[in-house]
């Protein structure tokens, strides 16, 4: 949970406070986009500053500016369908917070695997929503979709540290398994919460498919990334 | 003095071993300017994730992201020149992990100060050296320039901690003063321990001049910006 942040004024009686409910739930996906992607601006920062090279911190570096980008694209979408940005990502913070609580990288490596990982779960995710939308939303998500899949950095790094720890293999096996169920619990979570949400990957769906076929979806491009990995699923 | 970093294979026999030293001192400059952005986005990232609402902590982040940018052209102009992005940064290291671990915030106030006064002291640099140098290095160093001076926000929030708490503006005034100071002491040791790079800013300069000038000059930019927060210098 962030602690940091003070009650939200907006909830009740901010900029939105005379806007009817946007029933399409596109505010709400891009809210909830808008503030993934400034928490993994945060959480990349700090695991880059533990980077034993320049390089490496520059390259981690790099991933974090690249989801500051989709954080000012989102919230340029979201302003656009006239909402404040701060109150459309306000309902996420809490469940976001708690996933990175709860997958917080013991160490080096384990920030690369989670680099890895989440942002092909992310750009995956952005890939299937992407065919459920309309114009001019699809555009947006197709536009922060070209700028993700920066980690490929990350899988030879994770590579080479295999193979000099061999022993490290299991562990990050693990750790893997647990970022991805962590991930498809915060998914379920949220749209368990936002009904319209789910209502516009759900409903909309007409081909590849509602959110069950989605979740099994997910899990076969990631049981992939775990073959790059060098890792068992 | 970043403890992360492993002693520097480059130095001996990187990628650089077969050139000849660089005799303009441009490598120097565009190096210590891009170590400079790195470090300036990760204490800005740092900064950013205290910030007390959503706004404020996009605002910063935003002054980060544009700090990754500039190190981003910089290692571009590096590599232009055939040399080693980390090679470049390395020398610069560990007189400007000294200043930021002289000059850490103690709160988000005292952050924003930092923010607008660095900012605003890079940009006066920027534009000071630029009339110093080159095409095309000149051109690279006034791309970066029209990206600084972001930390406008800063100013207004700046003033309402003031209002509402008129004993700030001591102690602001005191953590503005030793942050001018501590930036011209990086700025001397960096021309003290650099000969090309001192000669590159001294002895081509024609107009407005050589690098005591330039501090007189940088002096009376930043009294302007004090006055902006309404501190005394």
């Amino acid at each position: 949970v962030d602690a940091g942040l003070p009650p939200e004024p907006s909830a009740a009686g901010g900029a939105d406070a005379g806007l009817p409910p946007e029933p399409s739930g596109v505010t709400e996906l891009f809210g909830l986009l808008a503030y993934a992607s400034l928490v993994s601006f945060f959480r990349l920062t700090q695991d880059a500053a533990r980077a034993g090279s320049l390089d490496d911190k520059a390259a981690l570096a790099g991933m974090a500016a690249a989801e500051f980008g989709h954080f000012q694209l989102l919230s340029g979408g979201i302003q656009a369908l006239q909402r404040e940005p701060s109150a459309a990502m306000r309902p996420f913070v809490e469940a976001i917070d708690e996933f990175h609580a709860r997958t917080t990288p013991a160490d080096w490596v384990e920030s690369l695997v989670k680099a890895y990982v989440s942002d092909g779960i992310v750009a995956d995710f952005y890939r299937m929503v992407a065919q459920l939308l309309d114009e001019p939303t699809r555009e947006l998500v197709l536009e922060v979709l070209v700028d993700t899949g920066q980690a490929q950095f990350a899988v030879a790094r994770v590579r080479e540290a295999i193979v000099s720890d061999p022993r490290l293999a299991g562990r990050l096996a693990l750790w893997a398994r647990r970022l991805f169920g962590e991930a498809l619990g915060l998914a379920q979570r949220v749209m368990a919460e936002h009904e319209q949400l789910a209502r516009l990957l759900d409903a909309r769906a007409v081909q590849p498919a509602p959110v069950g076929r989605m979740f099994s979806q997910l899990t076969d491009y990631h049981a992939g990334r775990m073959a790059a990995l060098g890792l068992a699923v």
